[in-house]
């Protein structure tokens, strides 16, 4: 099979990098455009990006021109089979449905489109059938659609309900986040303010954690998602980690299940990624640790190649009936970013959709 | 009034020196004998003690000669009133026993007593009537008697709820810590485990947490303590923070408060301390702080002289009835150890136990 | 004594905030006049100044209002005696000379003036007498003068240096430093830049450690500085350290001078500060301490109230002739920015400058 | 070729897992014991060793059973070829003398035998014709021979040097290290002594780097080393940096050489090594960063998998004659130790001594 080809929009920033790194030497994927913001264009790559994830600039990219982020300049460069984005919000709103309008699919990790009715939020482990949902983009008179990552934070946590939900149900939900420095960017927090400290709120983060969650986890009827209907709330915190967010869950599940039962679940947990084998799919999307002191976010993060959430000390909850809790470490920017939206494309080119 | 003679038992340790420090210009207490392991016993205090908090050691203790911290030899030494302890839990489990027996009274810090029936766990903000429970104590065939101090998690969590049971009843806690270094104690915590990273463990803690509460909550009826009836359950974690626990709490209360309410009911919060215009009483128990990005550890742990919880982003929780959310910061060596112990033996004083 | 009314020019930033923490309550000066920029202009200086040294912003300042930081803002809000100016350099260079020349003395932190030829850089224990020099700015047409503190890593090192260079003479110095976080702002430093890392480089700094030592440690003829003639050569690191400078200093001695005589000489060491007894001076401007690990910038840069320079480890230095070697410890935004211009000022008032 | 059988002495701590991990799939030599303390012997490795580096316990070795690091319990469970030490000096004093007398040649990472006359500290780039001095060995009596490496801090700031030398001679060194925590052991460092902090004091450290250096520099007459002449002295500091040490280095060269010509050298500079084509040795021995703020430990430190040493900031020092400054970062427990002790047993093997 030929490679399609791809274009990048936000190719500069931390979860722009990821991207880079990823599709370095992707099997299914040659990403012939890096394009970004106007201040940005017409550089070189490397002179551009502040690269600032682990390893070097690849080389391949470096001294490729970055492209002004919109439809006119991306389509001079190159006919591109589809975008991944990683712009910010405000300017996914307007570029992404550009894209989407002209008859080029949009893989983002952009939050702009994520509740609206018709774009799928997607994590192939989770809910594969909603991609189905971006047939109903055509009614906005799009000739290609738009699919979306959740939140970061959200990603992870429901990569490890997921097991919990299908096996025993799920009635409330409850869970205090504490998030790495990466998932506010490169400059989202200044040193002064983390060293020695703890900040006990990251704008907009438990709204998205409380609203995503209920998308994603619900049913697509063939026409519309209904959400799940659980309850959940979250406490969401900033720590001095630099990648890796480490959240600790409490779960109030439908039918009881002994922590026993609750690791077997998750063990087990296999999702559409990984009977097609998609490149990017980790063996486990769940990894369980048996240790006492594990999951830990400098030694978990990277399981998977990022792409696994690390689960452990999963015990009963006295409080909560039917009560679990646990403790979780999933990568920000991988699995929570760039790498659910890789995996998004690999789905999307294999279910027909690319 | 003249000044009770007190030895402090372990004084060398982290919890250790707080006491020295908070008992250095006391006006109600003279810390006249200074007691530790026997490896530090005959060396002066500035020798024996690594001294690891801040400001330097205090000078009227520098050279005090170190005394191995049994009765004999604090008897040695002076004919003190009552003692301090911060001995580790299975050496206070014999000593203060002794101390006890032979009619000294121990303000205790170590956990060894804190369970058994007829020894109270004293917040004096909270429980104060419970200190007659130490009448009971007579039946051990004991002259004196014991009193401890609830774990710093419980300590600091507690008095923030203190104000919830009273004014709404509290029928369910789930609370997450974020707990400091020096609650693991000076070598404690190895910093090639904790730069970068979380510990989603530490040993015994949520268990200690959920079983000091109810006691402490609980009903003194004139003979012995009817544990209070709410559930609560806690995930306990260790981040890179020097001192202050943050601690993201979840409470079910019995009858409905709106985040408003629970604002003034947390600031109009009193105890007796206040009332006796107790020397090491904070005027605020809890501060109520109204920036959406406090509590913070390192600008937070200080306040009311590190007596004060600091309590902030109060706000609905919807997955609990009548759900409450909010984050909490307190100084684990001083409200949660050293300091609560000091307020105890005021309080002991002022009720004419000592 | 009346005290003298003072304007704050750049009140806003971190030395702003430590000039205001300073004069609190002094005892010569009235902080009467908070000014900055534009952006800041007409807020209450609670809401202006994004508060972030420990404790809270003082209450006597928290309703002031902030004004624009030039000449003719300032003098609508008051008559002030001298103005403290902690502006940014481009800004700085105009509005200093603005208020030199309308007759209001400048006491300043900003490098703008630094390197002309008759404005001083003063410490006030190093070379007071260099503040006559201010008298050849009515060359300028100036009615009144600006005094300059030197860069906050020169000057803690300069102190150091003072009595090798009294007692022993100084041939060469090479130092090495260790900067904290606070030396670079608020927003100077990424979390994420310094995580588990050092910044090799810190512009300019290198250059201003060279060139202002000779000048302050120069000789004043009466008329013009002669610089000292000694070589110096620095390499400058950011650590991830909130406060504090930490410098591995080596020193070729031009007389022969054992560890001992070093100690000695930076024991005994005092300035006119201490003579006049000035409310800002350390009893001790150098604090040496003979534990083999110490200093640390954690435990020791509140040393004197952050105006005393630490120093230990003093060693033979093998490689320099009549060689010595050492660590010192200052506190870079006290006695290295805020707290030194206080000191300016307060020397100024005794010497009949204001 | 078939693989040379060798046991790994101190395969528990903190280096032994360095070799374990660079011996995993070692194309010249079979790790086919793992010996350490008789509290770990009779364990599985994977329980025995506390690991604490990147990534999980090598499957190869989780099972292995751990024996006592001494020559019976070694030879009983195989007859190595060689064996590595990272034992602690005091027991590498007795243990691989041992294993020296009975034949068995020591490659050793321990400091125990450095600074005997007849046994070289080897860097293979630095000095591999000092090699041949272990021929010397035979006169103690012994079967046998011992090969040191050098301290972490000394290895990787000799690197750096030699090209110097090389191309314009070396007069002076004098040195400012940051080291990172690795190099005091995974228990060395509290994370309280260390958190927003450092510690300006390494035991011993100072005389390793000033010692060490000129015996390896030094020359080899065919029966014994002539040390270099040049004078070097260090002040040795720990910071808060998981792994890779950083040194700030002024040197006073013979020959005047401009900052271009020592990049040029550097950049130049090949060993033995790379001559051989050892499988351990990196493509560059030194890399030269031409970015003002490199070389940083956190990204640089993995350079050539830890074996090159990072140079940056190379610039003209005017303190010294014909001086030069630049920074190095250099991975402590690669190149530092277990590193170069593998590349030391590479080049023994391809100059006959193995």
């Amino acid at each position: 099979m030929d490679k399609l080809r791809v274009a990048l929009l936000g190719a500069t920033g931390m979860v722009g990098q990821r991207f880079v790194k990823l599709l370095e030497n992707h099997e299914m994927f040659e990403l012939s455009v890096l394009a970004a913001s106007p201040s940005s264009a017409g550089k070189k790559y490397q002179d551009a990006a502040h690269w600032c994830i682990e390893g070097e600039v690849p080389e391949k990219f470096r001294e490729m021109t970055v492209v002004k982020a919109d439809l006119e300049n991306v389509k001079k460069e190159d006919n591109v089979d589809f975008v991944f984005s990683a712009l910010p919000s405000d300017v996914a709103r307007i570029v992404e449905a550009e894209f989407a309008k002209a008859g080029i699919p949009v893989i983002s990790d952009a939050s702009a489109y994520r509740m609206e009715e018709d774009v799928p939020i997607l994590i192939p482990e989770v809910n594969p059938d909603h991609l189905e949902l971006v047939k109903k983009q055509s009614n906005r008179g799009w000739r290609s659609f738009i699919v979306t990552n959740p939140n970061c934070t959200s990603n992870v946590l429901i990569l490890a309900l997921k097991p919990l939900q299908e096996n025993f149900g799920i009635k409330r939900v409850i869970v205090s986040t504490m998030q790495s420095l990466s998932g506010a960017g490169w400059f989202g927090v200044t040193s002064m303010a983390i060293l020695d400290n703890i900040l006990p709120y990251i704008k907009n983060e438990e709204e998205k954690v409380e609203r995503e969650a209920l998308k994603i986890m619900g049913e697509f009827d063939g026409s519309k998602i209904i959400p799940a209907e659980f309850k959940i709330s979250a406490s969401c915190h900033r720590v001095n980690v630099l990648e890796g967010h480490t959240e600790a869950v409490f779960v109030e599940l439908k039918s009881k299940a002994d922590p026993k039962q609750v690791i077997e679940a998750m063990k087990n947990f296999r999702g559409r990624p990984q009977e097609l084998n998609l490149p990017t799919a980790p063996e486990n999307p769940i990894i369980v640790r048996m240790e006492a002191d594990r999951p830990q976010p400098r030694l978990d993060r990277y399981a998977g190649n990022g792409m696994s959430v690390v689960v452990g000390r999963i015990r009963s909850d006295t409080v909560l009936d039917n009560g679990i809790k646990f403790v979780l470490v999933g990568h920000n920017t991988i699995r929570g970013a760039a790498g659910n939206a890789v995996l998004n494309a690999e789905l999307a080119v294999r279910e027909g959709y690319l």
